[in-house]
This record gives C-alpha cells, structure tokens and sequence, in this order.
C-alpha cells in the first residue's frame, strides 16, 4: 500500500496572519470569506505572501464495469468521444482553463478505447474499464497501488513546474455510482440519501440504481466484512477517482492547495481524507452542486464552498469556476494597504 | 425630472438563445446558473455572441447631513481618506478592478473635503455632503436633477468607450441609513427589520439609529404625505447614490449591463427601479452580503446573487468579484462547442 506523510499546516503562524489580515485597510472582517479563505491559503504555504503560481488542472478520464448494469443515463462511449473533444479545446473545461489561466492535463487513467494515437491526451491507462463492482472488486490490490500512482506522479509534475494549485476534474460515465456508495460507506448516511439523479435519470431510473448499488453494498459486506477505507475505495472506485485520490494526498503532500470540485470530487476528497485526515487542510472546496447528497458530504467534511451556481457539468468545471476568488484571497495578502501606510482613521 | 426611456429587451430572441444553449456539448442546463446569466446578457445585447468588452467601474464618493446625528461607527472623515487612499491603489477596489480588468473612475459627487487638487479624483461635487434629512431633504430638487446628470454622463463617458458592463460601488460614511430607509419605504418592510450594524454599530448604536431614522420618516411623512419615488430619493437619498441610481438608468437606456453590489448598491437598485421597472431586465446582481436586510431587498426585486461571501466592504467590491462569472457565461457562448461540431452522442 502507498504510504503518504502528510503534515497539518503548523499553526504557530495563525496569530501573525491574522494580524496582517486585521490591519489591512478595511473593516474588521469585512472582507467575509475571503479573509478565512486567506488564512488558509497561507497557513498551508507558512508564508504572509501566498501565492497561486502555475495552477494545473487534472483531468482524469476512466470507465466503470458497473455501467453495464444500466445506472447512467450517458452510454460509456461518451466518456472516450469526451476525452477527444476536450483535445479540441470545446468543452467547459477548456473554457474555464483559458479563463483562469490552468495548465490543462488530459489523461487517460482507465477509459474503455484505445486512445494512444490521440495527440493531447496523457496516456497513463491502467485497464480499459474498471470491473463491475455488482460482482467483484472494480480494481485488483495491484491496480490500485498502479493507479494511485498515476495520481502521485502527475502531482509531482506539477510540483515540478511551480504549481501551488492543483485542480482535479473527472469524465467517467457512472461514475456517480461509486461516489455514492463511498459517501454512504464513510458519511453513515443510508444509500437511499446518496444517490441522486447523476446526469439525467428520471425516477425509475434512480430507483434501478439503488437497488443495483444496494446489491453491490452487499455483496461488498459478505466479501468484506470488516473492511478497511483502502479495501471500500478499491471495490468500487474508477481508475480515474483512485487517480485523483494518489494525487490529492501527494499535493497535500507536497503542500500544494488542492481544489475540489463537485459530487464526484468531493467524494474522492472525502476517501483521501479517510486515508489520511491531515488532507483536509489542503482542500478548497469550490462549488456545491445539485446532485442531493453533495451538500451532505460537504457537511461531513465542514467544507464551506465558495461557489453554488448549480452547475452539474463535472470535468473540474465547479472548481474551476471559484478559482478567481481564491486569486482575491491571496491579492488581499499582497496588494491591499494597511492602515499604517494609508494613513485612514482606523475604524472597525 | 430627468425622463429615461428604457425598454426592456425583445424576447423575441428568446428561443434562438435557448436552443443554442441547449445544443452546446453538455447535458442540458448542467451549467446551471450560468445559463440563465448567458440569457439574461444575450437578451440584453440581443445577441448570440454576447460582450463584455471595456468593463468599467464607477466608485463614487459622498458624504451625508444624517452622518452628524451618530449614526455610523466611522467618522465623517474617513470618506474623504479613503477617496484618496483609492488613488493609491492600495484599496480593495483598485485590488479588484486589477484583477477583472474594470477601467476605474473615483468620482467625487459629494464629499466633505476638497479634492479638486488630488490626482486620480474625477471632480463633479454637487455640494460638500448632503443636508441633514432628519430636518430637511437631503438635496434640492435642483441638485437631484444634477446629481442625476452626474451618473448620465458618467455612463455616457463610459458607453463612448465601448464599455459593456458597468459596475458601480460607493464611498459615503452613514450610506446605509438612506439605504434602510429606501427599503422600508419601497419594499413596504417595517423600518425596524430593515437596519443593521453598518460597518459595525453594536446594539445601542443601532437602536440609536433606529430612533433617528424613526424620527426622520415620521418628519418626512409629514412634510410630503403622498411621495412620489423621486421625493423619496431625493429627501434622503446621498449624492454619490442618486448619481449611481442616474447611471443605472442610463446604462439602461444604452442596454448596457448593470453589475449591482451590496446593500447600498441595491438600495439604489431598487430605487432606480421604483422609477423605470424595465431597468431590472439590465442588472445582474453579484453578491448577497451579511447586512441585514439585503437578502430581502433582493427578494423583493426577485433578483438572485451570484455570489454570498460575506463580504461588506462596500465600493461594489462584491460586484465586482463576481465578474468571472459573467465571463465564464459569455465565454460558454461563444467557445463551447456544440453536439454539431463535437462528435459526440447527444445525451441529456
């Protein structure tokens, strides 16, 4: 099993941050969550001039066995002609890349195609596909050891080129499934409440899916009867969700910020943190989406995000979107005066 | 009186925009909010191909006769330091406008304070702050007109430009007692549920508010019983809000988009409204802050921040935070691709 040191940020600089923050030239607090925002940001990277530089954005693609039982309303094809249009520079995620100034990684982590000969995309395959979790485990102890690796090593790229934010969007057709079933897994919350409509199932569509995720969960518990958090993320996770956990807790790590985007991604923060709590203070949580259960894993984590515009797209696009605010936290800390050279009556 | 002639967009567009957006590569409306933002610029614009181009920002800086009865925390004079802190650039304003790229102009409609000699400061003072409303209108009904004329060619300035969005925040110590006021009277809301803590008043500060702007109601209910709106603006209302209330109407009258801030900004907001309802169709609102009562002056004009960060801070800096936003609308119009070109099955 990979193992990871991850370190709290040392709180021993708090006081002094926040007496930077408070004498700045401003009301008291006026600056709401970006000031908290702030304090974090520069806790993680020990420092009272944070910085953004070079922020990367991951996204992973990766296919589910378990699509084969009918859960998504997208057939599987989607996520490989998903794959090659984000080589084109049309999708949301490209757009949001561009607008925010991203480095944009596209990988292949486990999608069901052959797309070595596709100029753009990162080959770093596992398997076409996960197996079907309804039956078997998604990914042998091998496989994941390989695909957490995947995510260490794109981590450590990054670092390499000076990135201080690391951004994680996913396209995996079913991927909902496993997010729901480790949501119920490590939140204690009954599956029923964890499973929404993912990107279009009517009502019978959702029922059909929890009783094929409820079969699962059971046949799970008979394999598994006391299973540990690597045993629960490996039996059902994608190849591109196992990915993005490697490199969250190698960000965190390396004490790089790592944004969070919606259902999917916070699940996987959620698996990150069972592995190793300390990832938490690393995680900014971008947007709370629509999909029912996302506020409630939020809350498991007392994750505050910035953002709730509804947005259900995937791919980091949630993320990506709250990226300018974290860049109005750090300005504060580097731009905005205080009150000894602004010469203002210090008021509130 | 100045006379606007506002018209609220043609929605016969309406349809066409829609049908685009749906057939851009996503699952339909997983862009959630920013669909409905990418309607609301392109029925403005009356395009397909929306812009944002030149956005500028308008901090304009008054000060207020109420100010003398204690109704702030901060002092009078902390209106005339920070106008000449923003030329400075070390403010939040100037922090946010770098960051958004907002061409900014700091307008001094009405400060307490010669600042004809400050570089960076626009000079078009109507008077050195308004008159005392708890015994008298704040302004003539010449100056009204005037003040008006001041946000008239201000947005006129800023449309010869080719400005798209115009963002406005204020400077004005005691700016949120007109504020409550306006509300109360235009929203129909007892005055009590309709003050808050300002920029930090503790609750014998705000009970004391509550009795002076009592009294001023009750004085101004005797003086005019049947108010027109305008009378109502203009008893109470402070240079720099009546000038940005002139520059919202007139934004209007160009079809320009509005960027609308905090309590003060949409006490204005409101105001503006009061006088052309067809102004509405123009503002986005960027962000819900903690004053009490700005969540229901909102509701009351059915309007849905983008954002809710708890800043208040004041100079539209909210506003202006939320600028990405509308960017990232503008952007999934005119970059994403769609099902057409994407070679992608058409999912939900």
């Amino acid at each position: 099993m990979k193992r990871f040191h991850i370190q709290a940020p040392d709180e021993a600089l708090r006081p002094i941050i926040q007496a930077k923050i408070d004498n700045l030239n401003k009301p008291k607090g006026s600056l709401g969550r970006l000031e908290t925002l702030a304090m974090q940001i520069c806790l993680a990277q020990q420092t009272l001039t944070p910085s953004l530089a070079h922020p990367c954005h991951l996204l992973l693609g990766g296919d589910h066995g378990i699509e084969r039982e009918g859960v998504s309303v997208s057939p599987r094809e989607v996520t490989w002609q998903q794959m090659i249009n984000f080589t084109k520079g049309g999708g949301g995620v490209n757009m949001f890349c561009r607008q925010h100034g991203f480095h944009l990684r596209i990988v292949d982590v486990g999608v069901d195609y052959d797309l070595t000969h596709v100029e753009g995309i990162i080959d770093k395959k596992v398997a076409r596909g996960t197996r079907n979790f309804l039956h078997e485990p998604a990914m042998t102890a091998e496989e994941y050891d390989r695909t957490l690796q995947v995510g260490i090593d794109l981590a450590n790229e990054c670092y390499a080129e000076g990135c201080k934010v690391l951004c994680i969007g996913e396209m995996g057709i079913a991927n909902t499934s496993p997010s729901s079933i480790w949501m119920s897994l490590f939140c204690h919350i009954p599956l029923d409440e964890c499973i929404g409509a993912g990107a279009g199932l009517n009502a019978a569509g959702i029922s059909h899916k929890r009783d094929i995720l409820q079969h699962a969960l059971e046949h799970f518990g008979k394999q598994m009867p006391a299973p540990t958090a690597d045993d629960a993320i490996r039996y059902f996770g994608g190849f591109e969700m196992v990915a993005a956990i490697g490199a969250m807790l190698r960000a965190a790590e390396l004490k790089m910020l790592v944004l969070v985007d919606g259902f999917i991604m916070t699940a996987c923060a959620l698996a990150a943190c069972q592995l190793h709590p300390e990832t938490l203070s690393y995680m900014i949580f971008g947007h709370c989406g629509d999909e029912s259960g996302h506020r409630r894993m939020l809350d498991a984590l007392a994750a505050e995000p910035l953002l709730s515009l509804g947005l259900r797209l995937g791919e980091g696009t949630g993320a990506l979107c709250a990226f300018p605010i974290l860049d109005s936290a750090a300005r504060m800390m580097n731009e905005m005066n205080n009150f000894d050279n602004a010469n203002i009556t210090k008021y509130f």
